[in-house]
Order: C-alpha cells, then sequence, then structure tokens
C-alpha cells in the first residue's frame, strides 16, 4: 500500500513535492541509464530541519528515501526504480559563506561542482577536485561518493578537501561534523565514514570545503611509450623531481578514434603503443628546467621515444583535448565500462592479465584503455561490436567480470575506483572487500539507519 | 576473579608474557603520568594472528586490553590501571616492504616514527609527520591517535599518510583496509574509522605509509607580532603566495623563560607580546623572493614589527630552538595543559576569552600560550604557582576547564586537537561532540566491539 503524499507535502513549501511523470523519469535515474525510474514522489526540501523531517516521515511510514545531487553517477548509486520518495538538493544550492583566512568555503549540498569552483576562481582561489560531469554533479553527490578525476595525483579526493559536514541521519538525527577544524582529536571521525557512503547512511545538506592557491603555469607533456612497463618508470622519474598535477594515460586505438573523430592532427611524431599525458605547475624556471631534465633522461633511458611539452596555455589545452575527448569520442559505441584500480606499480600487470583475458574469451572485441595512472585508476572501455545487440553485448561483457575481478583480487585492487558501488558493481563488492569487512558495513549502517531507509540496495 | 594466564601464554611465544611488577609499571602508564598502573599482564605479540588470538581469548575471558605503541600520550589513552592485559607492540617493530615507484612504506604498528623518517631519509624521501615524541613514539599508536604535530599546515596529519591499515577488530577479526590504493570508491572506509580511534575499536597491526619527497631547503622567519589579532592577517599574507610548511605561535612570557633557561639571546630585537615561526620550503629564488615580499609587505601594513629569516640551515635549526625549547623549559613548573584547537580566524578571540577567565578566576596563575596557530591548534599551560601543591593546583585548573570550554563550544572547537581523548578528556568530550554524536560513537563501538574488551572507559 503506497502511504499518503499528504503527509508529507506538509513538511514542504509549496511546489516542492513533485509527482507528475516527466519529473519521476527526470529524477529518478542518473548516467547509468540502464535502471528504468519509477519513484513514488520527488521532494525538494529547502532546508536541513525539511530533510530530517522527511527523513522522520519515511521512518514512520517505512517508505524508502533516495538522496540526489546532479544524478552523473555511473554505477546506479541515485536510481529511484522502486517507489522511493526521492530526496533532490536542487533547491539547497547556496553558498552560505567564506572565510578568507582559512581560505574555508561554508554552502549547502546542491551547489554544482561547477558553481564552487567559480567562486573559488572569484576569490582568487582554486578548488581542484575536477572531473567530466562537473557543469551538473553537485558537492553533496561528490562527498557522497568522494569524487576524484584528473587531479588526484597532486590534489587528492573530494575527501581531502572536506573540513565539516553537516548530515541528517538515516534515524532522522541532524550532525554537524568537525565544523571547518584542522586538527580535533576528538574520537571516531563520523565525517570521513559519511564520504564515500553513497547516501546509505543519510544525507549531506552541507559542507565546508577547503579551498587552495590557483595554479600559476600549468604544463603539459605528452609523451610516448615504447611498451606499457615503462609507465611505472616514467611516474617514478618525475615524481622524485616534479609535483605533478596530472599523470593521464592512453593507448593508440583510444589516440586513432580521438584523431579521426575530431579531425586532429597526430601530437607526437611518433606513434607508440601507449601515451602519457603529465602536467605540472610550471611556478619557477626551476621546476620547468627540472621537467625538462626529467624529459631528457627518459629519452635517454628509452622510457620514452618520443614527447612535446605545451608553451602556452592555449597549448596546454590543446594537448588535454587527446585525452579528454576519448569518452565522448567512444560513447556511440556504447562502451562497457569498468573503472578499476591497483597500486600505481601494478598497472603494467594487471592492464596485460586483463589484455589476455579478453583476448581469449572475447577476441572480436575492441578494447579501449584509459585512465589516471598516476592514482592507478583505469577505465577500461570494450566497445560494442558494430553487429551485436547491445543487451547481448553487456551480458557477454558480465561474464567476463568475473575473470577480471579476479585478476584483481590477486593484485588487491578496487573494483571501483571513483564510481562507487551503488546498484551496478553490488554483486562484484566481494572481490575488493572481504565478507568480514561487508560484515562490518552493515553493523555500522544499522546503527545509522535501523529501518534500512536510506538508499535500500545500494552499496550493500 | 582473575582469569589463568596459562591459556594467553601459551598463545605468545617464549618471553613475551610479563608479569612482573617492573614489566608492569613499565607497560602499564603513558606520559600523562597521574594514574597508577596495574596491567594484569603485558603480552608481546609477535604476528597479528597471535594478536588476534589474545583478542579471542580476552572476549572468552571477559578481559580487558589495553593496546600499547610507545606510551608517549598525553591523554592517558594508554593507561592500564584496571587489571587490563596490555598488548604492547614492541616486537612487531618491522619495516615489511618498500615500493619506490609508489613512495609506499608496508610496516608493522611497533615500528618507531623516528625509525620511519630515518627509513625514508635513507631512500631520499620524506615522512613529514614529526613532534616532540617522534623518537619513541610508535606508528601503531600514531595513527590510533591521528597523530598531528609541527608540519600539519603542510603536510597534514598522521591520516594523510596512511594509504592500508591491517586491522584486529575487537571481535578477534583480521580485517585489511585498503591496501594501498589511491583510489578506492568500494563503501565505507573503515581504515578512516581506525585512524583516530584510540584503541578502542580494535588494534592496528600494520600499516601502509606514503612517503613524499624531501624538502630542500628550509628556511625560517621569526617575526615580532604587535597585537594577537595580526597574526590571521599574516598568516593570510603568506598563505596567499608561499606554501608554509610550519606556521608556530609563542607569548612574550614563554620566549622569556626559554632565553633565560637555555642562556639564549633574544632572537629579534624588537619585544613584542607575541611571536610567529614561519618556516617554508625555498625550492627556487623565485620563492624566497615571495617570502620576502610577504615580509616587506607585513611590515608596511604593521602587520609585523620586526622579524629575521634564517641564511643557513644552522640559522633555521636555531631560530627552531625558541619555540621547541618551549615545553621542557617549563616542565619544571609541571604545567596544566590543555590542547584545544578552533579554525585558524577565531584564534585571537578565543585567546582572548581565555586569558579574561584566567584573569578572573585565578589572577595569580602564569599562563604560557604557545601552539600550532596555523591550524588553529593552542597549547595552553597553566604553571603551577611555586607556593602551591601540585593535587590542588590540578583541581583548581579542572574548575576553571568548564569555563574555558564552554567558549570553545561557543567557537565550534576542539577540547582536543591532537593530544585524543583517553581517560584525561573524556569527562569534557561532550563540549565538542553532540550527545547525538556520541550515541553513534556508541554504535560505532559497538559493531565493532561488542564485549567492551578494547580498551574500555578510554574515549566513550
Amino acid at each position: 500500500m503506497q502511504p499518503s503524499l499528504d503527509s508529507l507535502s506538509n513538511i514542504l513549501d509549496t511546489d516542492s513535492l513533485l509527482t507528475d511523470l516527466s519529473s519521476l523519469e527526470h529524477y529518478g535515474k542518473d548516467w547509468t541509464n540502464q535502471y528504468t525510474p519509477k519513484p513514488l514522489a520527488i521532494a525538494l526540501p529547502k532546508t536541513t530541519e525539511q530533510v530530517a523531517s522527511i527523513v522522520k516521515w519515511a521512518n514512520e511510514h517505512n517508505v524508502s528515501l533516495v538522496p540526489s545531487g546532479g544524478r552523473t553517477g555511473l554505477s546506479g548509486g541515485a536510481v529511484a526504480s522502486n517507489g522511493e520518495v526521492v530526496i533532490a538538493l536542487d533547491k539547497m544550492n547556496k553558498i552560505l559563506s567564506f572565510v578568507d583566512s582559512t581560505q574555508q568555503v561554508h554552502c549547502q549540498a546542491g551547489v554544482i561542482t561547477e558553481q564552487l569552483q567559480q567562486f573559488a576562481t572569484d576569490n582568487d582561489l582554486y578548488y581542484p577536485v575536477n572531473f567530466a560531469s562537473s557543469g551538473s554533479s553537485q558537492i553533496g553527490g561528490n562527498i557522497a561518493t568522494n569524487a576524484g578525476g584528473i587531479k588526484v595525483i597532486r590534489y587528492g579526493l573530494t575527501r581531502d578537501w572536506v573540513m565539516g559536514l553537516k548530515v541528517v541521519t538515516g534515524k532522522g538525527d541532524i550532525l554537524e561534523l568537525n565544523s571547518g577544524l584542522i586538527k580535533n582529536a576528538t574520537g571516531y571521525d563520523l565525517r570521513h565514514l559519511f564520504i564515500g557512503s553513497e547516501g546509505t547512511l543519510g544525507i549531506i545538506t552541507e559542507a565546508t570545503i577547503k579551498l587552495t592557491r590557483q595554479p600559476t603555469s600549468l604544463t603539459v607533456l605528452l609523451l610516448s611509450i615504447p611498451e606499457l612497463s615503462k609507465v611505472e618508470d616514467l611516474l617514478q622519474l618525475f615524481q622524485k623531481e616534479v609535483d605533478l598535477t596530472a599523470f593521464e594515460f592512453f593507448s593508440e586505438e583510444a589516440l586513432n578514434k580521438v584523431m579521426s573523430h575530431h579531425n586532429l592532427p597526430r601530437p607526437v611524431e611518433t606513434e607508440s603503443p601507449y601515451y602519457c599525458l603529465l602536467e605540472f605547475d610550471a611556478t619557477s624556471d626551476d621546476i620547468l628546467n627540472k621537467a625538462l631534465e626529467c624529459f631528457e633522461t627518459g629519452l635517454e633511458q628509452e622510457i620514452i621515444v618520443d614527447g612535446v611539452m605545451s608553451q602556452s596555455q592555449q597549448q596546454a589545452d590543446e594537448l588535454w583535448k587527446y585525452r579528454e575527448y576519448i569518452s565522448e569520442t567512444i560513447s556511440g559505441r556504447k562502451p562497457y565500462k569498468n573503472d578499476i584500480s591497483v597500486t600505481p606499480d601494478k598497472v603494467s600487470d594487471f592492464l596485460n592479465r586483463v589484455n589476455q583475458i579478453v583476448k581469449k574469451e572475447y577476441p572480436s572485441f575492441e578494447v579501449i584503455w584509459f585512465g589516471h595512472i598516476g592514482d592507478g585508476n583505469l577505465h577500461l572501455n570494450i566497445l560494442t561490436p558494430e553487429d551485436m545487440d547491445h543487451l547481448e553485448f553487456t551480458k557477454a561483457c558480465e561474464q567476463v567480470n568475473p575473470l577480471i575481478f579476479e585478476e584483481l583480487k590477486k593484485l588487491g585492487g578496487s573494483i571501483s575506483a571513483e564510481h562507487g558501488v551503488g546498484l551496478l558493481k553490488k554483486p562484484y563488492l566481494n572481490f575488493s572487500r572481504s565478507e568480514l569487512e561487508i560484515e562490518y558495513m552493515k553493523g555500522i549502517k544499522a546503527a545509522f539507519d535501523p529501518n534500512n531507509i536510506m538508499n535500500p540496495g545500494k552499496l550493500l
């Protein structure tokens, strides 16, 4: 029996409870795009107190809740397909305060990532967590999934920038966590527990985020790598001398697709099976010279066979295109995506093992590799063959998943580096977390959400 | 009734269970030095499996366990005064492996901080978490208290360097947490839950720690500050231009005591009520020039009234003495210590409020302020008057604590910035954590340690 929504609408402002079909479809899905949205209603609270009231209402009426940010996730974490009430943070989109001396900004969870980045720029500062969906993703969602992206090697994950949280637990309690303190040794850091919890413990409603100094002269190197094993040497060579802000990777196959799709010239003369894109902030000539020395050493030691370095911001942007355009370029071939990680020293070993598996199991499948290799994070994209039904293809890929994840498990890797678990990766969670760990996670979940109201079916 | 220790000794190697009075006294206390040690026995396991067996034994026999590292804590977190079995990690003191390309070192929890720092130096790298007790404190204890220290403004807390943990929970389960992965979005990060948990959820037995590049040319500025409110301006001025590696603070009273105790000259000509010690890594002339510009701007804007800058490593070391010698200098006066923090923008407000409280309540007490002011972390030291009994003095200070902590609560501060809660700060936990938060912490504790075996009476 469906609960009456009248009592819920009383909690909210007028026009803040949506039940029309278009809204249900819009708010019921994320970018995963393979689940059928079917929420009961969409609630658009304006305050933390309203969120707490909704959670209490849901506990009383035994209604499941799905917290909803920009819904740019790729694991179905924000999908509502089972009569849930979606709590969308869209109306909690204000930057509340900013303290110049601490470089901390306090904002509501519905602030768009790009909005925060722009706010930082307007204050001559920088919010360094950046990724493809920054124009739509919300801060609350970023925190709930501990979003990473392209600058992690220098600036870390979202976790590293969260100085405080206001949350509503699955019991409807409002907690203020850490409040911007740098040092606070007073017991379990519940803030860190909520970061990456995918909306299963409660709802993040406000966050205190640290900003930092802007980079001054971002410089890009695009390098040809003769063989995979050299990637580790390259990382080590540069990391000893230069603070890299990015260390990205893609294959010749990926490059070829981008060049032909976007009609771009080959960026480096020498063709090679793999390429690395390195970025650093050339704050002084000294740093620039160190990078150049590393480049020359790399050539001498045959770690790289060719390369170019940007001489201007425009050239840097041009070089980034070869990496950034990959996802969009292959999207027409509806790739089956795996977002996996190992420690950076095991990347080439893992990549070789996966290549062998795919070649053996599906010799006709086209594999496109790219990723944030400085963090050990690889995006494995298997393209749908032109002559194959997509559903059939997805099933085939799902059959190969356990083989890949078994290798990942042997190497101590992660089945989801930065996309989260949600619905899509839940069947594979035990490849990265032991049964014991999962039991303890369930124990924590029970302490924060005893009635299993918060995002049920996701993650655990 | 005391349990038989025979069954416990069977778990351990020969000579690894101590019950002699001298060992009980040695292992039963930490640097807090105000509790009477009275453990039942001291266990010295050599493997994680032995630790797990001890925890299972303790659950079966309902014996409390106290995890024990270097016992350099100042809050009684490692005190065993109630018939507990102390699990000392002294025999698990090996560095197990090191991967050059990831700069990650895997070690046992009993490794001494200085041993890890030396290992890093031997590999041309750097472990940046550093504090007064680094020569005795163990990595496991550092992690259990999320140790901070003097480089937090640049390098963060222990938390920021822990890439993986092996732990034994209060149920005796062995968990491998994160295993060195940079990106791992697979549910609750139990690693972060154990960091700062003060041995109340389980025992850390191994850790994977990230190292970083060594600083090249650490340079120190010692600056005279005309009034407290200028400290925030000074922090902001420098932080916009330079990556500070330290931003320390002390009062003229503190300086005076150090100069007279150690027969040192006044380091800057102009006497002022407060001083700040800034450190940065002058990796290039450009950075050095930026720091000099900030210095000049500071003088022009009357944020500072005088200052000196080190021209060599030796001069830098000399300047550090004025800050580092404070603790030892005043130790003869048995200071009552409070280790508190607010966000850095509220430091001068808070300090003024506390000065007023102490002046009003105890006009004869001598107060020595110093601390890591760039992190908002202040060490408030009230010196025992020469003519006052120490116990009487301690009681008087404890009576003033609630007044100070009430101001701290209003400002959203922490009653323990980096010393942890342990036994000593437990009565005051609710000034920094709400009753609701404490309830959720107890829920987590119950999931990991249902029989309340692990460090009972500490923190919660």
